[in-house]
């Protein structure tokens, strides 16, 4: 547990990053082999690229890393429930296990929504562990949109 | 009607030329105001990369070419029904109309599985065509599953 509570982190110091440069503060990590291999931020706005979400970005990273397409025993960490499209991406790249800090009723895509691991049109799931770091996520969001609303 | 059936040539076009370079064949390609903005084929074993869907191909490349994330007012020709993957891209990307050749049972988020566009986590449903030059699409595609069984 403390190794995956130090994976976390770095996701949530990634959130905090994203936050900084005024993108929604969400991080990722991915980890093989006990190792970081990826981390990422959201960068939508950077980039102009809806699909660049910080789970996205640090998927490609790991693969181009890895040099291959699928993170087969690769976990990913993350902030916030993965939305519908990062759900099917993070199924496409094969990855073994999701941690995830706070759920996204709105949006998510894994424990609401379209609940996509549990469909049949879904052909690899992760094992998926849910509300780590749950506070500290929803804070760093919760500080963000409030002080957007401020501005 | 005629331009739309020019639209969609084009998808099969970059569809085939996916094929020959080894990928999965499909393509796709983005209009905005009357005129093609982005053509994509499907890039996932060259760029190894997953989200390397023609889909996400194109609307990357006409983020980057309209200089914004939403491609609000574009339309998107696509050979097969997007998976659910980037079914939430193109609600993302603020589609206008999305136009489809064959439906896809097994991976399509369209008309099949999770019918994104359906759901409450879905906040942006383009219109929706389908069934255009359906069987060129479905042919390209068979003709390039039974080459590779034959190998």
């Amino acid at each position: 547990m403390a190794r995956t509570n130090h994976f976390m982190a770095l996701a949530l110091d990634e959130a905090r990053a994203a936050g900084q440069r005024g993108e929604v503060p969400i991080g990722a990590v991915v980890v093989f082999d006990n190792t970081v291999i990826a981390r990422a931020g959201n960068r939508t706005r950077e980039l102009n690229d809806v699909t660049a979400h910080a789970e996205i970005v640090a998927i490609r990273l790991a693969s181009a890393t890895l040099g291959q397409e699928r993170l087969v025993d690769a976990d990913l960490y993350v902030t916030l429930e993965p939305c519908t499209m990062c759900a099917a991406a993070i199924s496409f790249a094969r990855i073994r296990r999701l941690y995830y800090g706070a759920e996204d009723p709105k949006g998510g895509g894994i424990d609401n929504g379209v609940r996509f691991f549990a469909q049949a049109t879904c052909h690899h799931s992760p094992e998926v562990y849910s509300g780590l770091a749950e506070s500290d996520a929803s804070d760093i969001l919760k500080a963000f949109f409030q002080a957007r609303r401020g501005e």
